[in-house]
């Protein structure tokens, strides 16, 4: 394992006692004080040892569910980088804190530990020129190594805060992770001590203020099943699923807030000639508005009802079938108005560094602050990034400090 | 490989050259003739060595499709018992004659070759007192066994009949084999040759006059798929299969004669968050009356139209979706009424040997005569069975020499 960081960091664990008088308020006054000036000469320089970081860790295996191992190199990495009171809490979160003269505004500044990449994955990182190829080299490595950029460039240019950072190298942002890491943080570990999030994730250098939410399930529909000619009569548990996935098709839902619904896998039945016992559907349902994913979500369990209602009566109640939904994932809607303090600082921030700005929308861990009505956004990391959660993911370096200074001028504009 | 009929019966041959004056044409007239007293001496007296044989063929596997093996013992002792014409045709059927004193009536007799049991099952028997245990030593090594067992006591009592005996061992009965031994022999090897059909098919003292035809059908619906979320908008092929299978779940059918469906299988989808690209059923409608399958078939295709048309129309024909059914098995339907000749003598041989004989229906050899109006019925081959179908199948030779005597009441009856 290589340490980059160790031996040059050591002594900033005491840096950063100036206090951050002139310090402005604006992101375009921030960039002209000498400290920010500094911060961002230190982010350039610092860059190359940042993408050693970036590989480093991007070696160490981080499977949904098992990002224990990576999470305790970043907690190593945190300590070396003179972060306070580092930890990881239940769910695997690596936690640790720059204080700022005052422990609120508290912002915290997270990226994610775990890829989509199963265990047995090869995650050596190859090089050619600018150009790194490793699964999740972009997303979400990029994100921990610019993490450890803004505090290793804030602690190298002396920056004290007026409010206090909080990192989070934090677990279960994809897939089935099921943004567990962020429900953790949110609902326990952090509950009511957050005041602003920033999550960085992936490549470029764009901004997400809308989170779309998300509800899963596995549905399941059972009966006795039987032979499809002798036993004929008894309802079916697959025709109860047709009648369930036809009502679905139905559905009307609104375009804007945009709202989704899916049957994106189904299966059962055992043969062509067996009444089966059993059938399943995997359905998906989004939207940024938290009451049109309710509604379409109450739409659903309505017509799972109704279809197996239909079954058992069109059948007699011979062989009757039942349903059951299970809820294999939840993730919260929100969004952060375009005209809230936090995206509005966001832009300003761009428009000050002469990033050309459009606002997205996605499903990432600022979903859960937003769904609380906390400020959130995710931004990207910089540098150039393709295939994402792809064997063949890539990270283009070229200019990448720019992501990590852009992510710098931001957190240091949300704790003023 | 133990060969038990090579030694004993050589001479047979050049056997059965007397006129088989004294017959006369009723089942219980029959039975009081020396000649059928002393084939039914022997078949008694030939059961043991019948049994070897049903044990010896029963463990040369016959997977599905993969019959030829079997298929060459079965010539090799057509052969050796002294048929005529012994030939392979080109679906694999074996098929030997013993002429009568004219060529017609020409009854085909027939026990199927195939297994349900796929290469590499453990076809070896075991013994406990009368009780045989292996795959497929009922269903249908018992006919196969039945079937020498007939020739052999028409030989040892130098039987020769008015008409003439073409005994067949067919392929393809199981399953997927979709009759395709049957469909050669009846379309093709011996077309318009065959006056009378009786198949001998499993244990017990069973006769099955309607053959119970199918239609089986694997459907594929088929669109571009995308992103659950980004792509919204597209038609769905399983939300589409959803649309055809409730328009199935509410056919209705007659009951009699009775007439089913089932959606026995579903599958298809890469991800809850991604449209499919392509969703599967396989459907199954079964009839004993051809023009009421017909109705349900073509009520089935429609389905599927109107269904797709509905799902392209819903989503205003973007990402349209389309549908393919392929017909992947095929079972002619048809029945041999109770009050037809061929039947009446079955139940009259039945009556005249004390048997309790009820009628029933299923879908075997006979289907495809019975579809050509062809007198047709299938016949079990006595003793106790158990487990057809699985690994556990067994098979209780006690009295099983019942079994034979009917069949050759019946066969001799048929040729008058």
């Amino acid at each position: 394992m290589r340490r980059p960081l160790r031996r040059l960091h050591r002594s900033f664990r005491v840096a950063a006692l100036f206090a951050a008088a002139g310090l402005a308020q604006s992101p375009s006054d921030l960039l002209k004080s000498p400290e920010i000036r500094a911060a961002f000469a230190a982010v350039e320089h610092n860059e190359p040892r940042m993408i050693e970081t970036q590989v480093h860790v991007c070696e160490i295996p981080a499977p949904p569910f098992h990002e224990d191992v990576r999470g305790k190199e970043l907690e190593r990495l945190f300590n070396e980088a003179g972060l306070k009171d580092v930890r990881i809490d239940k769910a695997g979160n690596v936690i640790g804190v720059r204080p700022g003269k005052a422990a609120h505004p508290n912002l915290v500044f997270a990226a994610h530990l775990d890829t989509v990449f199963p265990e047995g994955t090869n995650v050596h990182v190859t090089r050619e020129g600018t150009l790194l190829k490793g699964p999740g080299i972009g997303d979400d490595c990029r994100g921990l190594a610019v993490m450890l950029g803004v505090i290793h460039a804030l602690n190298d240019a002396h920056v004290q805060t007026p409010g206090t950072i909080t990192f989070v190298a934090d677990v279960g942002e994809e897939g089935l992770g099921d943004l567990r890491g962020m429900k953790q943080l949110f609902y326990e570990s952090l509950k009511g001590q957050i005041d602003a999030f920033v999550s960085v994730d992936g490549t470029g250098l764009g901004v997400t203020n809308i989170g779309v939410g998300s509800n899963r399930y596995k549905v399941t529909f059972k009966g006795p099943g039987g032979h499809s000619y002798g036993a004929f009569g008894l309802a079916n548990p697959i025709q109860a699923m047709g009648r369930a996935i036809a009502k679905i098709d139905a559905f009307e839902v609104p375009t804007q807030p945009k709202t989704t619904f899916n049957v994106g896998r189904v299966g059962g039945g055992t043969s062509v000639n067996a009444i089966p016992f059993e059938g399943w559907m995997e359905v998906d349902m989004r939207s940024a508005d938290p009451a049109s994913l309710k509604a379409v979500d109450d739409k659903f369990h309505a017509a799972l009802k109704e279809a197996v209602d239909e079954e058992n009566a069109r059948w007699k109640n011979r062989g009757a079938v039942s349903v059951s939904a299970e809820l294999v994932g939840m993730r919260p809607a929100g969004q952060t108005p375009k005209d809230s303090p936090i995206v509005q600082t966001a832009l300003a921030v761009s428009r000050a560094l002469g990033i050309q700005e459009t606002l997205h929308e996605g499903s990432t861990d600022a979903n859960v602050p937003m769904n609380l009505h906390i400020p959130a956004i995710t931004i990207s990391g910089g540098g150039i990034g393709s295939g994402a959660h792809s064997l063949n993911e890539s990270f283009d370096t070229k200019d990448s400090w720019k992501g990590t200074q852009r992510a710098l001028l931001l957190a240091v504009s949300l704790v003023q």
